[in-house]
């Protein structure tokens, strides 16, 4: 098989900020796997966050030939061979995930939530993220969200009271806040989600920084809320530590290094009674509908990467009033515009 | 969809004993689920230790109406309809998750190995097990487990020790012992294990009751060989509290419910860190061709129900020098004889 990668740039819609920092733009990797007849495709949407970026992306993927692996269905060894080839890459080695996944759904002629089982009216309501900004800004962003029914709110900054009092003005629609890290004591986060509590905020991402399990612990009998680690999270390996704690996990294929490791996490959660967020980073359709097919078996969707740029490269995915609707053409689904 | 079962019984080559008990045949029941274009087949072996028997699969399997699913794909809605019709039945429930997956395959036309992107090469050698039995018949087991470079003892009676001699005197190979909590206490266990390691005895599988967890966390601290759970683990949600305290599982799919839910476990289990061993009941070539098919993913299999018995209806599984060798063709790969 032959691998080929491209790499591109994904516009946002409005600058995106979080409690790290602001952008306005993306830069993820286009992969291609091609065994003679089929291509599957597959991208990369590295994240600082997790020491990736689009030139380590490029250099990680020049690593990998798969001229050894004649067949995309070995996945086990080909993913195994190129999860050794160095650590971490993990939005790297999703999009080889990916890929595979696709040109193996092409090739059974089936889309991927059949070849995993799963009934494809089981999508979860995918929230839309709103961003933090002015309230002018604020105000535009909930009229662009008026057909989703849950909105994520990202806050972990100073004037979090004014994000959420502004997007109240507007909708009293469910809100989901994240923090990413950005409240420094448990005391604070406590304070702050007590207040949202009142809001009508029904759960909080990653409170406080991905380290601090025992400030979750805490905070944990304070609150109310159920509290979804986020940046605490990445691999299998991360979770037991976690039971008991959290009340649930948010997956990314970004993360994690792509849909074969997301299913290992789903059922290793749940054997942890903990909740799944499947989430997701700015991407396009690609990614997002990888995710996407493996939703019925999750409990919250965080998958609207793809819906806020304004050059979405592939077509195939759609949602209605937030609710993904799954592809029934095979693999992924998805075809360049 | 139509569910079709049929009562049978397999004889054993040898009376068969254990800590629990002695018998000379087992009574299973076969199922066949029929899409109007191809048969699926599956297998329950019902153990007594869990509540089940041949009557009670068949009073089961009688209840279970596949008439309104026409799409064996639905694996997740069809096994969770037929998950909650009642508790426990795990065998019951097993022979349709295999009877379905073996559908499956046959419609994509390919080895379920594939489906799940293992590497066939990549499968265990199965021990073959010695039953409780004495020296004369244990030595006539062993020239008839010739081929096979590892062996499985049952101990857990008191004269554990006689057994071991007996195979000690015709053989060198590794043992792994399996007392079927037949030690009832850990100083017992602690004295018989310490002993039986210097009999190269590789591991030692449930060696107290199934309940008594900090049995095992004492004796963890004093014996120096993996420890394997076995009728310590039935399901998913059991598999936490024995994190840090066993070493390893041995996964069968007539205690977990099928082969969805045994991938499900060995995700969970490498996400604690545990070892994985794949067992079986006495089972013809259905129910071990389904685990065999998930053998790559694991560190010991243990499955040779089908090769104690004299009366197998089924063809298709093989091993050589004990290596599981898995058929290529769709599905489980095994015909009726």
């Amino acid at each position: 098989m032959k691998l080929r990668c491209k790499p591109y740039t994904l516009n946002l819609r409005h600058p995106f900020t979080i409690a790290r920092g602001s952008r306005t733009q993306q830069a993820n990797v286009l992969v291609e796997i091609e065994d003679g007849s089929d291509i599957g495709y597959g991208e990369a949407a590295p994240s600082g966050r997790y020491g990736e970026d689009q030139e380590s992306v490029l250099k990680f993927l020049g690593r990998v030939d798969l001229v050894a692996f004649k067949d995309p269905f070995q996945l086990e060894d080909i993913l195994s061979f190129v999860d050794v080839l160095a650590p971490g890459n993990e939005s790297a080695k999703a999009a080889i995930d990916i890929a595979l996944h696709d040109l193996i759904g092409k090739k059974l002629k089936i889309p991927l939530w059949k070849l995993w089982g799963l009934n494809p009216d089981k999508t979860p309501v995918t929230s839309f993220t709103i961003g933090i900004d002015t309230p002018e800004i604020i105000e535009e962003k909930i009229r662009e969200a008026q057909e989703f029914p849950v909105l994520k709110v990202k806050v972990g900054v100073p004037d979090d009271e004014e994000i959420i009092r502004t997007i109240r003005k507007f909708t009293d629609k469910p809100l989901r806040v994240d923090a990413n890290e950005g409240w420094k004591s448990k005391e604070l986060a406590r304070d702050k989600i007590l207040w949202l509590e009142n809001q009508g905020v029904e759960l909080v991402e990653q409170p406080l920084p991905a380290q601090d399990i025992e400030g979750i612990a805490w905070l944990r009998n304070h609150i109310h809320v159920p509290i979804i680690a986020d940046e605490s999270i990445r691999t299998l390996h991360d979770l037991p530590e976690l039971r008991g704690v959290y009340d649930g996990i948010n997956i990314k294929l970004m993360k994690c290094g792509g849909v074969r490791q997301a299913l290992k996490m789903i059922h290793a959660a749940r054997a942890m009674s903990l909740k799944i967020m499947l989430g997701c980073m700015i991407e396009s359709s690609v990614a997002i509908a990888a995710a996407a097919h493996i939703s019925p078996l999750v409990d919250y969707a965080d998958l609207d990467g793809n819906l806020l740029i304004t050059n979405e490269p592939f077509t195939g995915l759609k949602q209605t009033s937030g609710k993904i609707i799954l592809p029934s053409e095979p693999g992924l689904g998805i075809k360049p515009c």
